[in-house]
């Protein structure tokens, strides 16, 4: 193979990804297990919320008209009629003249069309000192004022929240159509790597891309599969690569930094199926592979963790989103200003990793063999590949990690 | 009790809940399984990072001084001595005038200083001619240049980002001493509750606010304990209070949006310890209870949904972010401009909804009992007790969900 690379530019390498990414299948799920995972279907209200008029306060319940004028200064009186129970259809109705006990929740009786608050009364007997005006319709939600029985409540491709996980319980949606969680099988490949319990000996390091990877696929809504650490041997690495094609739904090969594995990790990828991409107009991180096998993603990540870590940010998440059925993926962008000027190179995107702090972004320099870089920094700034560089004081979006 | 509440700002309310938060516990646990969770101890790196001087490009590794004036019209012209092999302590060295190929990640030969990138050389027999200047240090990571051996690489208190998970494998950390996750008990009362598997009847409505509670304590780091819905009955309540409280480390009471549920929980958590804060100055939330029973929180939820949604996100995440030991929890706050005058109450802090689209935050407006506006806005912008409203046009904080 050749030295240089074919580039691409990132967004086509995010068209290819989200093209060749798997459709996910569905399962049903109960609803305390449902946060965070992804919806697979349109949700609609079983039935009419609330199912009555409703007080939203503790009060009395009474003809608003009733109310016309009252004020501390002249109070109108209206006889009590009792208290309405909670849970239960509204008893007794009132007629002009009377109300009647209500507390939060419970149901408007017949001839109510509004409640007052009881800081704004006063019991006197069997009569009630209603010392404040109300209109009609006040501290009541009406009938199906939420949601109409049969209305769509959340839609397919929602990643359920705290808030959704509320309104399923009120619309009945006990059990809950979900997208599985895609499994994304992880092999690191390299003669200089040892695994996280040795200590490494000259000439090695420690496998920390396959970690750093796995974490990231949990942090996008999928399941990690760790294969372990291959020698740069085509027989083992094939052998790897196709156990986890036939158990996995995607498969990402950490590099090896060294051509030589990534030219064996491309091989490999051409042998079993086809490279797509190799190379992106990206920096740092251009000899990213891009292929598929038995019609599963194959990415090869560069070896330096801070290139991984920017192709996983700026194209596999997308690999990923696709993957969960997540229609809106969450990018948390942030704006700042920029404390330095950075030079960029025309042609490819630049991503320069940035300290955020009192909203500036001040750049942390450094190789992209550092791991260190990648925790000093709160996220990263994009140039475009248009761009020759951004000046100091301009404002930036950060995407935060 | 009274039928008024004596009610305390936000700021006293968080500090209450941070103060009577318990001290996480610790354990160890695998670096796989350690994504998302908080370090209970610095960590420092057991080796240096890297443990030699590394090369970072597939090159030829040389004496800097032999490159001196080369480019493409006068290459330098140096002798190579084979390949440094990967994984293994370099071989041999180099004298001036000699070069040695090296593949990205491969030890530096003794002798050499720099390296030049394969693509600025050209084979010639047993030669190699340079076409480009290097100077002292190029493309070398230097041996500890990431992290020295002893060093602190993550602190105690930082939740663990993919990241600082690779950060980690680098620094040999197997297993991972992180705080144990917090278990809280959710209690749901009143008479009007039924589960989310029935189908109300008239007065009825579905208990969502407890899974919504449930699945914020979720994403927050917690795990959560259901207890199920309880009767407007003070010791059916009682008995699950105390089943809760031997079992999790904080308990939630989900109201109960009437006053009598109310009362009852606040009798309850006095009886059974004590009430610290019945009332917050917060709009809408206002009849939130802070209390404390056997040591542990116990926090008596509002009824309404978007009420129990708002102290859930302005007060409880401090006293879980407390109990995660998570030291710098993250809040999503995105800046935007205002679209609608919003009054405000002075004396208390108003939470009002907000939808985002193209920079502007736009309000929406609802009664607190309704779930919708929950999932129909992106987050709430904060007036603060002091202001009695914003102006449209004004900039503002959003606090996304």
């Amino acid at each position: 193979m050749s030295i240089f690379l074919h580039v691409v530019p990132v967004s086509e390498a995010i068209a290819t990804v989200q093209k060749i990414a798997p459709l996910p299948v569905q399962e049903t799920i109960p609803l305390e297990k449902a946060t965070g995972r992804v919806l697979s279907a349109d949700i609609h209200a079983d039935v009419d919320i609330p199912g009555f008029d409703r007080s939203v306060v503790d009060g009395f319940a009474v003809h608003a008209a009733d109310t016309t004028g009252a004020s501390d200064a002249i109070p109108a009186m209206l006889h009590t009629k009792g208290r309405v129970e909670m849970g239960h259809p509204a008893g007794t109705g009132i007629h002009p003249g009377e109300c009647i006990y209500i507390p939060t929740g419970g149901v408007l009786p017949a001839g109510a069309d509004a409640i007052v608050m009881v800081e704004n009364t006063e019991q006197a007997g069997g009569d009630v000192l209603v010392r404040k005006t109300v209109a009609h319709g006040e501290n009541v939600l009406l009938y199906n004022e939420d949601f109409s029985k049969g209305a769509v409540v959340l839609c397919r491709g929602r990643r359920l929240s705290a808030q959704d996980i509320g309104v399923l319980a009120a619309a009945g949606c006990a059990r809950v159509p979900v997208f599985c969680v895609p499994v994304i099988g992880i092999i690191s490949t390299g003669n200089e790597l040892v695994p996280v319990t040795d200590t490494p000996k000259a000439g090695q390091i420690r496998d920390s891309n396959s970690f750093m990877a796995g974490a990231f696929v949990q942090e996008h809504g999928c399941l990690p599969k760790h294969y372990g650490i291959m020698k740069d041997d085509r027989e083992v690495l094939r052998a790897a690569l196709e156990r986890a094609l036939g158990e996995c739904d995607a498969v990402l090969i950490s590099g090896g930094s060294s051509k030589d594995d990534r030219d064996m990790a491309a091989a490999l990828i051409a042998e079993l199926g086809e490279v797509i991409i190799h190379g992106i107009a990206i920096a740092p991180g251009k000899p990213t592979i891009i292929g598929r096998a038995d019609k599963k993603p194959v990415i090869g990540l560069p070896g330096h963790p801070a290139s991984a870590f920017i192709v996983l940010i700026a194209v596999v998440r997308h690999l990923l989103d696709r993957m969960t059925g997540d229609a809106a993926p969450e990018q948390k962008v942030v704006q700042a200003v920029l404390a330095n000027n950075v030079p960029s190179q025309k042609g490819r995107e630049d991503y320069v990793r940035v300290k955020l702090e009192n909203g500036m972004a001040t750049p942390v320099f450094g190789k992209s063999g550092l791991l260190n870089t990648l925790v000093k920094s709160d996220g990263v700034i994009r140039i475009p590949a248009e761009s020759e560089g951004l000046e100091s004081g301009e404002r930036v979006g950060v995407w935060l990690w």
